[in-house]
């Protein structure tokens, strides 16, 4: 199951951290790009730079299509060098209906290989069935995306359970009641949310909303989100189920010779600020006054 | 311009009919599966038993995707073997923000060359910019999708231009506003919309709400949408803006030695059947009686 999975991942390595994987030749590594199998030699030096300090890595399937042929060997070499015991999430965000959702559905599974995928919601639950049908796989389904511009339909207030309420709450109410009622193929435990670091406030709102999922939470690098804030609303009852991604922050803190060295410092950064928010957030909902002193860490500026 | 593209080969071929590449082994002709370079052998002999019938081709990217590398090996070779002038939708239903955006922007319309792409709108219109810079190539956004769960999110009243509505029309009128006011980076003309055969009522309204946008049509083959509702309802007030797709029906009409003239015979069968709708059509909008009798056409069963 995945849900197990990811939590072995984040209990195993002490970490919260996912590192996006969005190789782009404009960003890497100067002397790397061009080279013959400069995709997988890229994603796989993060990763040999990075596997210790996370939880999961998330290839963003846009990157590898842009590259063309190449990128899709790039990624298939990259899949195979990933550590077992680690989640790989496919950021594909795909949405189709019937024997289409089944083939995207088998692609990422069966062809790739990843854990879990994201999807989106808006054509219905019918068509994440496909997806569901992978007892042992996951889904993050789209939510509240932290762009600017998520708000034109996501937070349209739409009647929902006999209440009124934004777009993206009628998603997590529907993604959780389809996470807990088993549908005919039996999804529990089997879906999480993708909720934007850009968000903290609807965050808290999502996590009442759905106490049990998983939240992917994008956003705290380029975009700024900020990420105590990300920590205090996603973390769930356990002190788990969020992982926070950040890619270019990490992956191209140097286009240098030093660009693995740069990765691991961003990545161990970064990882030491979510483990601080996180103590700090468990030991306030403890009522524990005097961890409220580490709020100090709250007023630092967010990790690139 | 992708609008004109599209009115230049409905014209000259006298068709309304996209036939929908989605190559599957446990469908396709039995002697060609597995053999070298079958994806493209396959997608490109329907083309050439087709080409003179319809205005376009979409290839689905799910069912190249689930063949692993030699899919998408297959893919490129299908769209280097393309007629030029007719158009090509790539189906793929992206949806994502920022860099991914551009990313996916670039290898749908640079890497494989497509002229219109679906898209997805849940994101919010400025995760559809990137798509827009190209503004020799179009989107196709969801709106209201053909499979039986489409309601579950599209349907629900949300409140817009001052009156409640269902998301899929709120989303017509976002599309048709965003359409007709070009955004910074000039979208006019660029847009259509996915309104399913299934639909045909609701498709009537998002024609109200978007007089001026392409329809792309699913579901009137293995779906079984009404194909005299469908043109009745989506055919704009030039006798066009409407592309129907059928994949399964006709590339699949027989898994022998004969695949290629039973594809070309249900491809006749259908465009023929959609040019009588159409005409029918628009006799009854001129108010001509005389034309009424030809709906006997009406009470045919849908083709497969």
């Amino acid at each position: 199951m995945f849900r197990e999975k990811l939590t072995e991942a984040t209990d195993r390595q002490r970490s919260l951290l996912c590192v996006g994987l969005d190789p782009d030749p404009r960003l890497a590594p100067a002397h790397l790009v061009g080279q013959d199998g400069w995709v997988e030699r890229f994603c796989l030096g993060i990763v040999e730079a990075t596997s210790d300090l996370v939880c999961a890595y998330k290839p963003n399937l846009a990157f590898f299509e842009a590259l063309g042929l190449d990128g899709w060997h790039g990624l298939k070499r990259t899949l195979d060098g990933l550590p077992r015991d680690l989640v790989s999430i496919g950021d594909a965000k795909r949405g189709d209906i019937g024997s289409t959702a089944e083939a995207y559905a088998k692609a990422l599974y069966e062809v790739w290989g990843f854990d879990i995928v994201t999807v989106s919601p808006l054509l219905g639950p019918d068509t994440l069935e496909p997806f569901l049908r992978y007892k042992d796989r996951g889904i993050f389904a789209l939510c509240k995306t932290s762009n600017p511009g998520s708000g034109a339909l996501q937070d349209l207030p739409v009647p929902w359970d006999g209440a009124t309420m934004p777009l993206y709450q009628a998603i997590a109410r529907q993604m959780a009641a389809l996470d807990a009622a088993p549908s005919e193929s039996g999804a529990a435990g089997q879906i999480g949310l993708v909720v934007g670091a850009t968000y903290s406030e609807q965050a808290r709102e999502i996590r009442a909303a759905a106490p049990d999922l998983p939240f992917l939470v994008p956003g705290v690098g380029a975009q700024q989100g900020d990420i105590w804030a990300a920590v205090e609303a996603g973390l769930d009852r356990h002190g788990r189920g969020i992982v926070v991604n950040a890619s270019r922050g990490i992956t191209y803190a140097s286009r240098g010779e030093d660009w693995q060295q740069a990765a691991r410092d961003a990545a161990t950064a970064l990882r030491e600020r979510l483990e601080a928010a996180r103590a700090e957030v468990q030991a306030a909902r403890r009522g524990d006054p005097g961890q409220n002193q580490q709020e100090a860490g709250r007023a630092q500026p967010a990790a690139r």
